[in-house]
């Protein structure tokens, strides 16, 4: 893991790094760091490391909770090359979108892709980010993501025991049933009450398939990507109440 | 409003009140509170001001936020003496248990009996409080409430101006969508996804029915005395949001 680049702004740095292929940052707070939890986050279909929402979301844990927090490229995202399969699919994506065509068939197979390729980049980065000496291997870890974030973050959770709680959002297709029925850990479940492509109905069902003893759904009037101010705070208690601090 | 018992424990401290009728019980961290928001908090049926969920979660706001924390007994409950009527509907509710007949319309009739004479009621505890030295009248205040808790807040949110964020329960009865129309505040609205005796959905109803813009639909599974460990976290953090601290 090579670090490329350092800033800092109003208590946070800004560290973006190299792991062979895979392209990520992590940020820190300034001050009274020891021993703080690391929350991994996934960025959108379409988006990257850096996209706005994930900034903001890595800010408010980094100054609220003291917490350290990591995201990276997910395959041909962001400063990654996007290959040919997945040029084809983000094609399709483009056409049906256009067209007013149903895009589920190809988000699914999309979304599958990507995360069966990112969780064992995920997994790696872990590896990497717990060889730092100021992570270590007892640092107590998250995930929170959306959309194509949830869809990784599910993936990996499923797993991967180093995830203790996760943050994860509606249904995006059918597959997760399955890996949902995998899933033991706390966590919670965004939805958008009023979403006119997403019907909620379908997200209900996904809630009740995950195993999780501790699971607790969100809904907040608007679109998915209309989340509510107090959200990041919901968040943020959630991951403090199991991961400490 | 004269203070009659004054105990102290790991930090808090609990003062019992009484004013005219009304039997109540304010909780104050021990230090830092000046300025602290004030939460008022309401039983459950049958329950009293003191009820061991309601003292946790005094506990949890004066110790995690640094609040005060007000409640008082609901007419006819804890403290207070039962009169002829509600004595009435309280053997009517034991009757209709027993006989596995339904309780919808007697609840409905005594809940709103009783959110009629409370609200006014917390309305003059809420003046007696203001005039506090310590509280005066620029703390920000919120409602907390469970069952008939829920009821008496909602109808005390639709009438009072002073309460600036409340944190309400599922659907009791129909009359409360009248009510949910008038409330404007942000709210979080606990629901019991796995509830024998109450059907989720009339709730998933009364959520669309708030006129707050600022409304989040909280479920988790179980029943609706069987709170997820997070529920008062995520509580802490919605008035936080909005009463800050």
């Amino acid at each position: 893991m090579h670090f490329i680049a350092r800033t800092s702004v109003s208590g946070v740095v800004e560290r973006e790094f190299q792991l062979g292929e895979i392209t990520g940052v992590l940020w820190s707070p300034e001050s009274h760091s020891e021993g703080a939890p690391l929350i991994l986050l996934g960025h959108s279909g379409g988006m990257h490391k850096k996209a706005p929402n994930l900034v903001t979301m890595a800010r408010h844990f980094a100054t609220e909770s003291g917490y350290r927090v990591a995201a990276i490229d997910a395959p041909g995202h962001g400063d990654r090359p996007r290959n040919a399969e997945d040029q084809r699919w983000a094609e399709a994506l483009h056409v049906a979108r256009a067209a007013g065509e149903p895009m589920d068939s190809i988000i699914a197979d999309y979304n599958t892709s990507l995360a069966e390729r990112a969780a064992p980049e995920w997994q790696a980065t872990l590896d990497a980010l717990q060889a730092l000496p100021e992570i270590g291997p007892d640092a107590p870890i998250g995930y929170g993501g959306i959309t194509l974030g949830t869809v990784i973050g599910m993936w990996l959770t499923a797993v991967e025991p180093r995830i203790q709680a996760a943050t994860v959002e509606q249904r995006v297709f059918d597959a997760l049933f399955d890996i949902a029925r995998k899933i033991t850990v706390p966590l919670t479940f965004q939805v958008a009450w009023n979403d006119a492509e997403i019907d909620r109905r379908p997200s209900f069902d996904l809630f009740e398939a995950f195993a999780s003893e501790d699971k607790t759904l969100l809904a907040t009037p608007g679109r998915h990507n209309q989340m509510s101010k107090t959200q990041p705070d919901f968040a943020a208690a959630f991951l403090r109440h199991h991961l400490g601090r």
